[in-house]
């Protein structure tokens, strides 16, 4: 069942402008990057839906002139953290504490152990580091919408400077990495819809150690 | 429901060695993560399915001595590719050709025009990019995976250099990037099931832009 929704899901190429997907049908898809897992639980990115058609054209204008970034019905962007700080490393343990309603002594051991490494490491490595756990959000939500018969588009096509500087992100602390328009597909005018999907056989995908 | 199975999953820190997954479900959650999207279609990353039992010692010794890499039922690692060449790329847009049974014009010149920027970059640069990929392969792994009942765990908490060497990853192309332990949870002695599952609240994850 999961399988056919991903064989049915396609990098939608045009989007029906007049169609909305539900509010609850969006915070469905949300709730499941929400509850994404990240390296050591820390949740080193955002997200953030752009509705307003403003911001939607301006964006399009840096990203290739993709259609979907304006016709789609919301336009999520992951955000990774710029940075690790001993401020957000702290934040998500006293979270953690304060959630389960109690300390651990080896949870306040691991706190330590990334609070003497992760500030230290320069900005880039673990800007990357936050950006693949954003992936790992993607690729929920990709499912996830699927899953909704929701379709949806990951976008890399863009420039994340300028978008950051749009969405005013570098003053949050936070980078965009990814896009994810979802709507509905276009009735016509998609010239990928009815192309098959290629992906390599399972023997050139899949090896074994047995 | 697929928040209730994201619900009901959890890093699993202690899997019962004695309850292997089934075969055909092992290969419904590999089909899910070959079907994962990846930038232009690439698919620049691979699984490799680790059972065999000295090798998953030798596993272990370079992660920490978690004890899911030899306890779990099957142990999946997400390999990228190290560098993007000329080969690789003529590669899929060759299958893609293939498969689909033509050429066609604006598919031919996308290829040029990653054959054109891509090989050219640092090797670093692309591996890091193929990287973030195979994270979007571990977010649709960890979905499927719950959807089948079967337990999980993300796992970066090892030495990607040293598994490159006793998978002999690097020459076949690859480099290690993320592990993923299958199989099912202990009855008992597992710190981590019974504590609450903790997420940042949706006001401080989720921004709008309307």
């Amino acid at each position: 069942m999961l399988i056919d929704r991903l064989n049915w899901r396609y990098a939608t190429k045009k989007m029906n402008p007049d169609k909305a997907v539900p509010e609850d049908t969006l915070e469905r898809i949300l709730e499941a990057v929400r509850l994404a897992p990240t390296s050591s639980g820390l949740q080193q990115f955002e997200v953030i839906v752009v509705t307003n058609a403003d911001v939607r054209e301006k964006i399009r204008a840096i990203a290739w002139d993709q259609a979907q970034v304006v016709d789609a019905s919301h336009l999520i962007v992951f955000a990774a953290w710029d940075n690790y700080t001993p401020e957000r490393i702290n934040h998500m343990f006293d979270l953690v504490n304060d959630e389960r309603g109690f300390k651990n002594e080896g949870w306040e051991a691991y706190r330590q152990q990334l609070l003497a490494s992760y500030p230290q490491r320069d900005a880039q490595t673990n800007f990357e580091h936050a950006a693949r756990q954003a992936y790992v959000g993607l690729g929920i939500a990709l499912t996830a919408a699927a899953f909704e018969e929701v379709d949806a588009t990951p976008m890399e096509g863009f420039d994340p400077d300028a978008l950051d500087a749009i969405l005013d992100l570098r003053a949050r602390g936070l980078r965009s990495v990814v896009m994810m328009p979802v709507g509905y597909r276009a009735e016509e005018g998609d010239w990928l819809v009815n192309l098959k999907k290629v992906r390599r056989p399972v023997a050139d995908f899949v090896s074994r150690v047995d």
